[in-house]
């Protein structure tokens, strides 16, 4: 099966995780201060004292050494996860520049190294990830048994210690309710399929993460194949839906698609979950042909930027829910002038 | 009280209306062909081959020499009235080529002669009707009585045999439900108030005609100024609403406003109701000096053009409904680029 740019760009990212324990050293939750600290202090080192150019690509963030709402929006932009910052006191994450990759330290494990990229590119994630792991092993003894693989806190993810996964735009899924069909078929192959954005399953801006349940008894390279395989076939009946809707009621989408960019661009109030809702729109017009003056790079930029801990950021304070919406409407409106 | 020019534009028309039948002629329903059309040449010759300026002014329209489609628009265009295109075959109107004054001939009563000022202009309105009445009269011998004064097939229109009203946009009283406190006053002060567009009395736009019940016992001028006396009221009514809706809730009503006009600008169908309940949004906002990139005038010239049969009049072709919802957006959309 052969994608061209477009379908590509139903999904929006790519996301490889690799959770690794030091080899002698008690899982997170059973250090001390000073032993915590010298994890930090192992691990990063591993990177930011290594030969190689990616070195210098890296920044250190001890999470105590940030504000709250810093800590809330790399959680919204999916660099490190709301368990580490439970532990901020005592985590710290790695960083780099393109802030797409980083290494988490003393989260469930001692580090958690993960690769996000733009687009359906998990085998180059794969890569990405599998190189920084080769680099910090360089300095680092793994817990790893011949038999079950690397070690990790939560059974889970004991074997390969791989998560992979793309977050994927599904309007027309959605729309005609075969999302359902879809979430039992992935489950039976071993994958497991969430909302992003939004509080349990539910999808705001109907966008899925879809994601490797197992890891035990596959080589990462079969689980990374699993994933992409499966992608395509949702990709595939996401196109087929759409064409179907646009045969039936091509007027009707248009005018859903069209209205979506005029609120945007006029609205003086927007919560979280309507805007959300609406850029999904505006993204499948741009990913049906219909809409050709916006880049969708804009649209997934604004996902993010318009969750409530990121908003807060770029205007530099705490705002109520009222404030939020109305500086969510104020930055949408601009960006898309 | 006086009233600025924004207050005024709450008003956006005012309207007189005069009924007045052949003095020794039966009234029009009880008229072979050969009568009717005696009355229709008999008044047409009073306008049209008077000395004065006024009658090149005019032109004589009979009702079955045009298109259905071309009489609905003018009842869209409150130039006629339903009862006149109901005896289409036997009716006739004058026009004057700014459309907006018409002589309906042969309706229930011989003459309808009705005179139709943009804004706050009751007076103005009657005082050309007044004008036109005496032309007339120059030629016709007008059926009255010195008890009763004009008779008319109706009784409500005995006496003065004037109708005069205003249409006016009352969003903030709508959306507060204070409307039926108004309406029940009016109707206490022997005027009735009902909503334009859209059947019985709902008011799509929000907008309402408010005009005198009672002709009888009652001077002209006394009609004029009871009506232009309650207007003035509900103007003043409308406004105390509108300053307290802004001061209560400032954001939601901007944000309400501005929404309208970016589905107005972006939309690719629109039903009428929609449109004329977001059109009168904007008239609002305008009229709230919150929008001042949009003239109303282009706003009451959308009200008349959204209408199903003037619709399709401009687009020179009958519509289902679905292609005038399409043709519809298309028009507004173009109008407020």
């Amino acid at each position: 099966m052969l994608f061209n740019k477009k379908e590509n760009n139903i999904v929006l990212t790519s996301r490889v995780r690799l959770a690794r324990n030091i080899d002698g050293v008690p899982f997170p939750q059973k250090l001390n201060e000073k032993e915590i600290n010298e994890v930090i202090k192992n691990v990063s080192d591993s990177i930011l004292n290594s030969n190689s150019a990616i070195a210098h690509e890296f920044n250190l963030i001890k999470l105590k050494d940030i504000k709250p709402l810093e800590r809330l929006s790399m959680i919204e932009k999916h660099l490190i996860s709301l368990d580490l910052v439970n532990e901020y006191l005592r985590a710290a994450v790695l960083l780099n520049r393109d802030e797409n990759v980083s290494i988490m330290i003393n989260e469930e494990d001692h580090i958690r190294l993960q690769v996000i990229y733009n687009g359906f590119k998990v085998k180059e994630a794969y890569e990405y990830a599998n190189k920084l792991d080769d680099l910090i092993e360089e300095k680092i003894q793994y817990a790893y048994d011949s038999k079950f693989g690397y070690l990790t806190s939560c059974p889970t993810n004991v074997g390969t210690g791989i998560r992979a996964s793309v977050m994927i735009h599904l309007p027309a899924l959605t729309m005609t309710k075969n999302i359902n069909n879809i979430l039992n078929t992935v489950t039976q192959v071993g994958m497991t399929m969430r909302g992003i954005y939004g509080e349990g399953s539910s999808a705001m801006g109907n966008i899925y993460q879809i994601s490797n349940q197992v890891t035990l008894g596959l080589t990462e390279e079969e689980i990374i194949n699993n994933l992409i395989a499966v992608t395509k076939k949702i990709i595939d009946q996401e196109m087929k839906t759409r064409e179907m809707i646009l045969e039936k009621q091509s007027a009707e989408v248009e005018d859903d698609i069209y209205r979506s960019i005029g609120i945007l661009k006029y609205s003086r109030m927007l919560s979280s979950q309507e805007c959300l809702n609406l850029l999904s729109k505006i993204r499948m017009g741009i990913e049906m042909d219909i809409i050709k003056d916006i880049d969708f790079n804009k649209i997934d930029e604004l996902l993010v930027k318009v969750q409530p801990a990121t908003l807060q950021l770029i205007e530099g304070r705490e705002l109520d829910s009222k404030e939020r919406d109305i500086i969510r409407a104020k930055i949408v409106r601009e960006s898309l002038r």
